[in-house]
């Protein structure tokens, strides 16, 4: 396997990701519905108008989807990450509309090796994902697991 | 618009909404992978198998989607929804390898009507999902407003 970038090694309180922006056309945003969530806020400009979201707006669960592939495209893709244990809270601060372009960054909160896997470490991260208008979309705190570079050598 | 079975006000503490049985096929896994988390375990069961999760496993964003089909296909469908704030704590306890069949129930734990929109109130959930070996792979608390039937009416 090729090496990676970013190993547990890597990884230090503080640090700052930049992800790659996404835009989030109308019709991504029904057929994601369509096979998940199909509300009809979030099938439909109309029905979105007359719910509380203020038009047709994306499943909060395709904007986690979308956020996850800019965290993939931004880092996670060249990393020895395992995957993660959860949401230790998650906010969806406002609607994602047709047509929004997301941005986003990963502030890396904490790390710590695991007693039961010494090649494996914890890294939780603080994600705040943005539309165009410079607003708050998401945000979440979310530890991450990832594979050490040299567990023998590393403290 | 035709009426709905679930409006605010028929949520009580302690209600259980039972969801909907899902089969989550391998080629599921590798297209919602595909397009929003294409990391190695989540695309491809060798490399599934080299990785904590331990064989072809879904995203957890992909878990959380298939969840919320059933949560839509249980109730959702028929309420007064008008989507969610967020998740107080979301845990994927363990992989959804492929093949697997999930099932699900919603808890109520709490409700209470919104000071700033009279017609809104938000219902706490508790949801948890198994597998077909009756082990939990996701539990999460989730906020979701739902319309008041009647906001002149009830408290």
């Amino acid at each position: 396997m090729a090496e990676k970038r970013w190993a547990f090694e890597d990884f230090q309180e503080g640090q700052v990701f930049q992800l790659p922006r996404r835009h989030v056309p109308a019709d991504e945003i029904i057929e994601f519905a369509s096979e998940f969530d199909a509300q009809p806020m979030h099938m439909d400009e109309e029905a979105g108008r007359a719910s509380l979201l203020g038009g047709l707006a994306a499943s909060g669960w395709h904007t986690c989807a979308v956020f996850m592939r800019m965290m993939f495209d931004g880092f996670l893709r060249d990393s020895t990450s395992q995957g993660s244990p959860g949401l230790n809270e998650l906010r969806w601060r406002r609607p994602v509309l047709a047509g929004d372009t997301l941005s986003g960054h990963s502030t890396v909160l904490s790390k710590r090796r695991l007693k039961s896997k010494p090649d494996v470490g914890l890294v939780t991260f603080r994600h705040v994902v943005a539309n165009d208008r410079g607003e708050t979309v998401l945000d979440a705190e979310n530890p991450i697991f990832f594979r050490l570079r040299e567990p023998e050598g590393s403290q």
